[in-house]
């Protein structure tokens, strides 16, 4: 039975302070894990897959969440016809737009991608989910375009919706270009998302641009951009980015600016320092958040 | 050390409808699982063995239980004597006789084994138990034959009884023929199963019956059987079968039909469809289950 | 990914009566366990480490604490110059001085280390902790002597302490010798622990002594000693100690004897019977415990 598994994690430790508070502690933005996964040929070209991933914060040795393996818990069939998933999962518009668009790739107090691409909880009232329990989805990939679509429990595991979620992206990778779109419908009447985004690498640079807008469960239009850098330094590259989101509900809009630089040990091991500061309409106490953290893949 | 343990588990996800709701989600009734066992041969025949199996429900990623460890969690000493295992684990008539019977093994909605074999605690107050914590058990093998008692602490660990609960079971597996005999006591006055049965291989069909009677924790007498058969067919086979329970406390009895496809994608793999349909005396609302399923055990 | 990780684990149960109580159930003082470690050489001396360690029970299933990686939880970095590590880990006191005297290493009913060394929650009012959250660790080796500091968080993750907590420590191990000093501040006012003790091996048997003494947030001061022996006979090891803590806030002195014989099945797997009973001035109502226990490590 062992051939068949894989092991894997990341270890994230960050001694730093977050915005919004005064506590210099240690965090964890990035998400550490472990995961088992694996994939089973059983021939004419149809594979059997599974995977399940826990996320923890070393800092403390506690789980994450309340769910156990809050990653993701799929099982599933792939084949040339693409490949089916059931069980939870990110939402696919998170997974292949919205978490691609941010040079930080939303970890670390300089993440942008939960203000601009208003994806998860933390910025104004998201519009977008970033996983949902007990969906269907289906991807496929074929020369550099990957599509993907998934609908979920309108059930109390999605929080009670009056239709079933269900979520559309696409995404274009080749040479130096990466575009992507994403559409979803949160399930309740006016819960809608629309997101998209590109990044070029301009060798010198890889420069991001991404626009989302939507529609919370409590009927407020929500809207956000994000522009992004990553500059190629030593054996690591500085990251840098702005973001703006604005929610028709509050007055004015939240600013935030990142900035940092994450220095690779080795392919699996970094080290990084990064600043972020949050401004505009919409106060949050404290503004800036700081950290040096290390990270290691296994 | 990684060389002394495998990894294994089971990936399952069902989307359909359970019986007594109109929910059509994604369930889990196999009970999806990772575990954790080896055995160290030290030689001159002794042995060391241990296992630890978490379950967890893969549609939303949650432990299926407040205890991790749900399925067992156990270390003990093997040799030409047997094999003495401690800590918590499956009640000895429910692994070797109540989980034999039913074709569907208890899992799906077609599954028949927790009314007609009166084992767990989703059919009518059912006088026989799952799993024992802290529990000591022994088991012996020779010829085909299987015989294993075991006894478990009395305190709240295990519902606080009045005693320490114990049971006993044997079992023969030859050939075509499987045939096993369990008695437990609950630990109360009155607190007591008996469950006997079998499968008969005719090549064409394995047909099998069970029987099952006691006395639950509230002193009535409840009693069940079973009949089922795996009809193979291509590269799966067909499960149905038949489960009656009657519990004195109730008018009527509760009746169950079950009936399912399985086909095997591998060795580790299937696909399934099942039905099942309760009746007679004791209504429970919505009569009817259905599912489409995937399981992939690595 | 999966060899750069290593599985390793403790399954440990012991039938008997824990000091205390009159339960007759099975208990693991030792604490069973199930981690994930590795190291990645990333060349020119530097290595990547992680580990992440759960603790459960086996009797029950359940995990030990409500912390899952209880045990441990760190990411580092280490070279010729030392090993930093960050997360939750172990005082380093705990792990360089007070666990290495009691005879017991702190497990099965004969444990001395928490009174005698003050260094855990079940002895009164211990004034040395066990673990910090959100911790940074330096330690350093050479020629046999290991030196170690850490500082942890002042948070509510460590109890809410009016200053950083930090902790030194400092041994040396070589042939038949073992001594070590270590000191802590929990961050409170009077919050202060020094232990030190030595251990050498004259052949026939080693002998053990500890001293330690603190002050606990209450302001109250205590003190405690620990001698001990351990003689090897056959394929094993009597193990026996006597150590007595005073409370300045309780009449009295605690006294504690313990005696256990532990037989070596193999290198990973032992069998053991150990006594313990306590007595002085602070009654504790049932002064006798007892186990039967074995144990695997993986």
């Amino acid at each position: 039975a062992q051939s068949s598994v894989t092991i894997y994690g990341k270890l994230n430790v960050e001694a730093g302070k977050a915005i919004g508070t005064t506590d210099k502690t240690l965090l964890d933005v990035a998400g550490s894990r472990l995961g088992f996964r694996g994939v089973e040929d059983m021939g004419g070209g149809l594979k059997a897959t599974f995977g399940i991933e826990h996320r923890f914060n070393p800092a403390t040795g506690d789980s994450a969440a309340a769910k156990f393996w809050n990653g993701y818990s799929t099982v599933g069939l792939m084949g040339d016809w693409g490949h089916i998933r059931l069980g939870r999962d990110y939402v696919v518009g998170f997974l292949m737009v919205q978490n691609q668009i941010d040079p930080f790739g939303g970890d670390t107090q300089g993440a942008l991608r939960n203000i601009g691409m208003i994806s998860g909880s933390t910025g104004p009232a998201g519009a977008g989910k970033v996983r949902y329990d007990s969906q269907i989805e289906y991807h496929f990939s074929a020369s550099g375009f990957n599509i993907a679509a998934q609908v979920a429990d309108a059930g109390a595991v999605n929080g009670g919706r009056a239709k079933r979620p269900f979520a559309l992206a696409t995404n274009y990778a080749g040479g130096p270009l990466f575009v992507g779109l994403a559409y979803e419908n949160g399930g309740d009447a006016d819960d809608k998302h629309l997101s998209l985004g590109g990044r070029y690498n301009f060798g010198f640079a890889t420069l991001s641009a991404g626009y989302s807008r939507g529609t919370n469960v409590a009927g407020v239009d929500v809207k956000g951009y994000l522009l992004g850098a990553n500059v190629p330094f030593g054996a690591g590259d500085f990251k840098l980015g702005y973001a703006v989101s604005d929610n028709d509900a509050v007055a004015g809009k939240l600013k935030k600016v990142g900035i940092g630089y994450h220095y690779n040990l080795s392919k699996r091991t970094k080290v990084f320092a990064d600043y972020g500061k949050v401004g505009g309409g919409e106060p949050v106490g404290q503004k800036t958040g700081y950290d040096f953290g290390i990270q290691h893949n296994f």
